[in-house]
């Protein structure tokens, strides 16, 4: 099926130019009507055109206010995607917004009113529901493959870690990296976590520590369905993007394992070497961004809900919001504490 | 950089479709202004209209004769290959054209000659030589990190055998399959194969052997530089598209692992089970299509030759042919017999 | 070199049967002059004569009595090793006994002091560190191959629970099967454990919940040396003994995977099906019994003290006290709290 | 069961070693009562002594005529294989050979017929059947979840070359080696090889060609059931042994990997590192002597035939002749060509 809707892009960064790209390649009958970027550097000129956007601008407003766009992407910095939802959705906009949600709570819970009230579509980009290998865990638990589900493990590094000015604006650790976790971990098993218990370090970076930020993190989990968890994040794997999941049921065990830059091996006197993890998110999860769009648009022009919604990106902020909490105090918290 | 260039696809069946999506989906600068096919269907009407063809015709003669049209895409059956490399070469087009290069030794040499004297831009449709993994091998062995190699293996089988009535016509399995191996055995190592010994039985549907065709096949190969290897091929593999390759060196062995569907691995009472191989060449080779295509335009509007040349599909034809000779007299063959 | 020592072995079960046939094995000119049991039935007395034991009693007495024993084997109940061992060393002899030292920490103390003062040989029967996957990792941790180890995570699944009968009177998960894995973090590490927290459930079992017994744990661990860590325990895997290690470290990430009962793989429709892990600890660590032996009777024989003392054995029973307090009361547990 | 049988030995070199050892680790009913050796030096003095042989000579001819020696081992270099069968067959003694039987087919066929007239026990030393990997694969094969056996994969590359000294006088790489494989061949798939072609190169050590050696061989081989396959040897693996067996049935693909040295992997910035094959036959089949010498006995007391018979070593025998041939005349080689 080929759509045809017009998009606006809210937001000239990288993630804004990803989803550009990913438009023109896969939906031929998309129009991108507008990008907008307060700050326009040559840069964001140059791809906006090379892609075939039609217009750059600076104001999103001059989007919000044209009533051919009917669907907005929402790239922008975190503290302002509230607000961009609900103008949207007053527009009657459907919204296609990156993650995460905020991260004041009372605000996401306006902007899911805001949503909830103009009917609109609106898809949370946690682009990773839409790989094939975390799909795959959730198939497995919900076909009964592996029985009933009873311990859940996700890790989660980074080949390096950010800039420390990045990590500082980040809302730490957290808020920044670990919603995505707990938002696979709700994912897998459809159910909610009601307890989390988190302890960290800044172990990569320990000038990190006294600005109270961490950047190696463990996290217990506890499910409301009766299943127990661990998540571990760390900002340096050592080898590229490492993140494999793992749920063990009273049947079976089942894992996904990286997904490596190849498959090519060579034997020699050191071992048997195989290729590293893919480098970073792009390249891990390129494809996603293409499924996360098919999703959106097929609610987009069909009129029903989009798998991934306000609320799921309300439930990891509060998650995220417990594991700090935790954290500070050294005691596990109630998610019912939050909020 | 985007290229703007103007093709024209000869053939409308299954490959030319992947040319022309791919094509839409890279290369944005690129006009596909036509597709000829002889026996036009809806399914053809309905993907050259949604893929933007500009013109689909009967006759190729249409956009052989058209200046504005300076690459053409060679899809059409084999033994019209070489016919159509003359007189695109003739008209000064570009030509990348798909394998095999044709059936008939003297013909290829005329085609060959013919793209010679117009100086135009010849790819040959080998795209293995495109893939990531194939090409670490090449550069494993160049770069010396396995020391002079010695042995070279590959293995290729098919997830299920084609229907009977294109075995029939298909030349043969050293024709139709052989020669993708034939050719990465010369790309990996830089050398030529000097003699062949072949052996292969109708094991999957007996009744092939009558007919004087076979399903499951191996050949011995001797290079130029002394290494000696083994192919061996398979209309059926049990489990999807069953690809590996290796070279054993002096100081080291590589291997190539077959690309499985994903990373997903369940751990219960009957054993450790990973995912399997990806069904087919399409599924393997998908990237690579984007890569030829990238380096026969690369090579268009550069002037520069391109990696896979008519001198490569002549010689994969003549190795092809001599493993035939070799299978029909149980005998070694040099390739100096042959032609 | 080949031992001479006299040795008595307290304890007519499996393990005593484990350690009988692997002194019979493995060292020739090692006498079993005792075996005791109070119950003696006729496997009992079978397996004995079958290796070669020349005396089987009821009363362990008779060989502590006996000067010309110079060596015991302690494989009783776990409630009488620390008897046995202030026994044993007041006559001078050399102590190997099976873990967990006991389940009592003024006891142990005990018995520690004991061992101390008569100056003999004792080895902390954790045979895992005997084991040469287990020693890779904590060479690894030492060498500086993988930098400074940052995240310690172990997993161990037992192929099936238990007898519920002797879940009951196992003293805990924490104390029965935990144990080893809070030594192998010491040793890996080299630091010491400060703080727990532990969650647990009867998720396999769930009638174990009402006699306050759990089969499935999660345990985060916080180090000395700053790093954190993880060890999650479930009676049942699903395929045989799943037991695996990771220390992400500053520069690397290594793992010990799983020991599996072959090597031979199968490519089929279902996928790429690898063998299981073998089943059970016997299986996973048979030849670790002649490793520890071995240690034991060179200390025995040079005078050195042995690799694993019976402090570890004290450590660890610190460990589980902290894990089932945290886990009693839901809260991080200190070992500075523990006695 | 415990058998009671008094051996001797006729060789004092390494595999003799080996099987003494074996013996006396596992077989604590049997006594050695002799090993024979024309050249005894200090070491085989040692180890005789260690192992607690009774009587070390210098002629065999001593526990040939001894009758209370029922079972010979016999160890000594191949040339002198078929005589001591004939001579110990004739005095009633049971007989454990290691292979090759011999290198002269007439010989062997003697010798053949002295076991089978003196109805004694005899056991070809190809110890790879005794191994559960390979055992994995001719069940496979056997049990039909292959389906119908189809393409016969073998691969064996020792870790190093053995003294050029050693090459000059073992007969050739089809005898000294590849023997094995055709052994294995034989055992998959129950059926006979009827012809073989050869080819092969001093890649290694290119002063063996003037010898007339090889180090590097592939060898195609054609079944009377209709399969086909390929070996191929190397002296140098780059990696420890690499061996690995692969058999391609209608159904699925059956694979034996190699056997590494450990199951820890490292991932850091070059890959992920997992451990490289054992080092050699001996560490890789150490287990199978065990399980020969089982076989054996229990052959011996039974009555009953051994899995592996003097006819299996003349196949074997008759191959490598096969493919010396072959390799020699640069032609296929039937087997019914050979004697």
């Amino acid at each position: 099926m080929i759509f045809k809707n017009t998009v606006g892009i809210i937001g000239g960064g990288r993630i804004a130019k990803v989803h550009a790209l990913t438009l023109r390649n896969h939906f031929p009958g998309i129009k991108i009507k507008y990008v907008s970027e307060p700050y326009i550097t040559p840069q964001v000129s140059e791809w906006v055109k090379e892609y075939g956007v039609e217009n750059l601008v600076e104001d999103a407003d001059v989007m919000l206010e044209d009533d051919s766009v009917d669907c907005v992407f929402i790239c922008s910095p975190t503290p302002s995607h509230c607000d961009y939802v609900i103008r949207a959705a007053e527009k009657g906009k459907h919204i296609y917004c990156e993650k995460p949600i905020g991260s004041n709570i009372p605000e996401v819970k306006k902007a899911a009113e805001a949503v909830s009230k103009a009917g609109v579509s609106f898809l949370m980009g946690f682009m990773r529901r839409f790989d094939d290998n975390h799909t795959k865990i959730k198939q497995a638990v919900e076909s009964g493959v592996i029985g009933t589900p009873n311990v859940i493990k996700m890790v989660s590094r980074d080949p390096v870690p950010p800039p420390i000015g990045y990590t500082k604006t980040s809302g730490g650790f957290y808020f920044d990296s670990m919603v995505h976790d707990f938002d696979l971990a709700r994912y897998y098993t459809g159910s909610e976590i009601t307890e989390v218990y988190a302890i960290g370090k800044a172990r990569i970076e320990p000038e990190l520590e006294d600005m109270g930020h961490i950047d190696t993190a463990i996290c217990t989990i506890t499910f409301d369905n009766g299943a127990i968890g661990v998540i571990d994040l760390c900002r340096k794997s050592g080898c590229g993007y490492d993140q494999r999941t793992e749920v063990l049921g009273s049947k079976a065990c089942i894992q996904m394992e990286n997904v490596n830059e190849g498959s090519v091996i060579i034997r020699n006197e050191t071992g048997v070497i195989g290729e590293k993890p893919v480098y970073f998110f792009l390249e891990r999860y390129e494809k996603c961004f293409v499924n996360a769009q098919k999703a959106f648009f097929e609610s987009v022009n069909s009129g029903k809900p989009t798998p991934v919604t306000i609320f799921d990106g309300l439930q990891s902020l509060r998650l995220a919001n417990a594991a700090q909490k935790s954290f500070e105090e050294n005691r596990p918290v109630k998610l019912s504490e939050i909020e």
